[in-house]
């Protein structure tokens, strides 16, 4: 089963940050990568993938500007889209469905309004908690849940640099090359 | 127990919608307020009780400017001092310990590069996976392990806006004044 994060609306003045959280987030909890939408943002794209050049993958990043398209795509590929937005169905009633079926998943995050179509062409839409919520903490919190834990053990291919846990402090290792 | 979030080293061009998220993260997934350090900025101030205001609470929102007395006076207080960084120890070797004890807890975020007496002070270094992460999901996933879920079905008091969760669409209540 692969899964994706498609980021919807990116605007680049005010969401470079955050959308390169989402990636960010996206990498570092098990997703095989991330498509972006909107305004085209080199910015992001690039510090991304410095991101998978130093600390390793494998971990996709695209840019795609029609989006409605791609979405299209994946759902005739069988592919299932879920969509994260505060007005879903909670994520706790929701979960157990959606990691059952094996189906690739495309996880649909928005940043400005998301249009009406997402809404109907998802197969799910989830909410992390009903309240006013962050992207980033919704994709965390629905990436957590559905590899159930099992995401944060992976090990990534071609690192260069590498956090080795410690108490108290810093320690990274890099790559003999 | 009490559980406070404090964002450290916020810098109002650069972090301002990231600390934001971080607000709304720590309101929407359980915590009872929090702190913002670094340079102040009304504007998440403001935004943040805007939320307070129409979605429900309570949850205090602060500005400190002087983060260093603070988390000393927490910890002489009997606070666990709870710092999330990559570099810490794995949340899913102690999340079972941390929740084990009553003592009220303060999770501490940083933005920009934090200071080495953070690490010191700190009961915890927590890291939410090894790979350079998002302050956000971090956040977000602690919160979601920490609660174990309780707090996605928290009921906020004074709300004048509420969401139904549907599974197509949008439904939003409003209180009767």
């Amino acid at each position: 089963m692969r899964l994706y994060v498609l980021r919807l609306g990116h605007r680049p003045a005010r969401d470079r940050r955050i959308t390169t959280h989402v990636g960010l987030i996206a990498r570092a909890l098990g997703a095989d990568g991330i498509i972006i939408s909107g305004d085209r943002d080199d910015n992001v794209i690039k510090s991304l993938e410095k991101v998978v050049e130093l600390w390793g993958g494998p971990f996709e990043i695209q840019y795609v500007e029609d989006w409605y398209s791609l979405i299209k795509r994946f759902k005739e590929n069988g592919w299932e889209l879920i969509h994260l937005t505060v007005y879903g169905l909670p994520i706790q009633d929701v979960i157990d469905s959606i990691r059952s079926s094996s189906k690739d998943k495309l996880i649909i995050v928005g940043a400005s309004k998301v249009p009406r179509v997402v809404y109907e062409l998802s197969d799910w839409n989830v909410a992390v908690s009903s309240q006013p919520h962050s992207e980033c903490g919704s994709l965390a919190v629905f990436l957590d849940r559905f590899f159930q834990g099992k995401e944060l053990s992976k090990e990534f291919k071609g690192w260069k640099l590498k956090v080795i846990p410690q108490t108290r402090g810093k320690k990274v290792v890099r790559a003999e090359s």
